[in-house]
């Protein structure tokens, strides 16, 4: 069995050593630049650690946990000139630092690049793990493209909600799970249950750093805590207390324009007054049991149930 | 034989009838609105004319046909954001119509739809396409990152234009007529001599549009002329004619800021005073030339060498 921090070795070193071309240097220093500021390698240990769990090999499956994550870094690099964002993982985003087109160019680049590494397989799997990548990559769009719809919405429902973090969010952990079931040469039954543990498992993560953006240590969370109310972000934080919001009161706080800090406050003891809090940490609970209790329709080597267990609630617990 | 309309018709009403989702509207209607804009088709039409040629299917190749289309617009949907362009084939751009983030993300969306056309075919061939394909986008990015590095240098060398425009304009038409190559089945030698004959009339496309867009007929090309003058735009006239201005007659006329018409006028007096309009003109020929000779090492039914030279020849005596 290897530990996630061996996997996150492997796969660090795997990416630190793509053989990147000298020229144009402005298309592939951002590159380098996205993919060496770490992250937690999240999606890749997930792929991994399903291809150990299977008794397949873990390194035959390294090409393919670079390209799940130059995937996702691709898409940190565009949300990044949609969002206008400045930081990310405490370094400027390559939109800040390269402008908007270097962004938008190298990332075009890096998506070209994961499908690269995806195609790096015996050809028996090559189709079956392309077809589930695209579709994976355009549900990732949809739900991108939804989550912009939504900032421009107050009537979006819970529902919708949940349904744009599962594209958005979900389906790619999803994905990275169902890609390492493939590469080991899973049965279909196994790729969905692998396919059903990442997916719930990503709503509770999502779920998870909604929480923490509110209600997280700003010592250990790493950053500003409590972006998402000043910015009024769709959260199921924010969603369920607009729609619980009987007498307008989260709506006047947010019309009279307080300052970020008396926002922050006031917001989060609207939030604690409908129980948001615990009710949130009771929804990624459930989250995390449903994709514990994916696995149990199959037989996976002993030890390992118990892993995928503690996978999904260690990263549920997380504090950042 | 099949005509470049028969073809044309065929690749429209494939666009046509792609399945779209509904939703989210907002993803999916760019890029039926660029689909739909039409264009040359050049790069589908090259692939099936090769596929013909060689005594292929043509209906079996639409799907990749439709696949190397929708990347080109792909490229140019981008390439709208990053030139800040307002209007493409006389109507909008996306950028201009929806903004610049769902230019980005209907664009990431027609990368990966390139893809699901790209990978609709037998095993048999899956892994070659994938292969010429990747390479070739990678080359494409390139290329547009030295095009946009170029706008910011005054020493660029007509041979570095050359090597941009390669893997700008060049490559993909390359790419194209190989793609129809691997289709048909045919041998490696064909394959190579149907790139050749892509890389060379590509070149001699790009030069074309350098020369129409100073010298075209304003009534036939269909666009402003002089667009490329007016903005100083790194073409073969502009740096062969900074490499020949002994006098700084060039330089002097760009210092002094004349209005747009002015402009054009002085600059395109000066390029006539090198001889430029009849030296681009011999080298599209000599690319034409070397289109056609790439085709003498193949057999190639009758009848159909004779139809690639005119293709090439048409398409570099083109006014629009």
């Amino acid at each position: 069995m290897t530990s996630p921090r061996e996997l996150t070795e492997l796969i660090n070193s795997f990416l630190a050593q793509i053989p990147y071309p000298a020229h144009p240097a402005e298309l592939y220093s951002p590159i380098r630049y996205t993919l060496e500021t770490g992250g937690k390698r999240l999606r890749p240990i997930l792929m991994l650690s399903v291809i150990d769990a299977l008794g397949g090999d873990v390194s035959q499956g390294l090409s393919q946990a670079a390209a799940i994550e130059i995937f996702h870094n691709f898409t940190l690099v565009h949300d990044d000139v949609m969002d206008n964002a400045q930081v990310r993982r405490g370094r400027p985003t390559v939109f800040h630092k390269w402008g908007r087109d270097t962004a938008i160019l190298s990332g075009d680049t890096m998506l070209t690049l994961a499908y690269e590494y995806m195609t790096s397989c015996p050809d028996n799997i090559l189709r079956p793990l392309l077809e589930l990548f695209n579709r994976t990559a355009i549900e990732v769009y949809e739900g991108q493209q939804l989550d912009m719809e939504f900032e421009n919405r107050d009537d979006v429902s819970v529902d919708e909600y949940i349904h744009m973090i599962r594209l958005k969010t979900s389906v790619l952990l999803a994905c990275a799970c169902e890609l390492g079931a493939i590469v080991a040469g899973a049965s279909e039954q196994t790729r969905k249950a692998f396919y059903s543990y990442g997916t719930s498992m990503g709503l509770a993560f999502q779920l998870r750093d909604d929480y923490l953006d509110t209600y997280g240590d700003p010592l250990i969370f790493g950053k500003q805590i409590g972006g998402d109310i000043i910015n009024d972000k769709k959260t199921w934080l924010y969603i369920t207390a607009l729609n619980e919001d009987v007498s307008g009161e989260l709506k006047r706080i947010i019309a009279s324009k307080p300052d970020a800090q008396n926002k922050i406050e006031a917001v989060r003891s609207f939030y604690d007054s409908l129980n948001l809090p615990e009710r949130i940490c009771s929804l990624i609970e459930q989250y995390t049991e449903q994709a514990v209790k994916s696995l149990n329709s199959i037989e996976i080597k002993p030890g390992w149930k118990e892993y995928f267990t503690s996978l999904a609630t260690d990263l549920n617990k997380r504090s950042l």
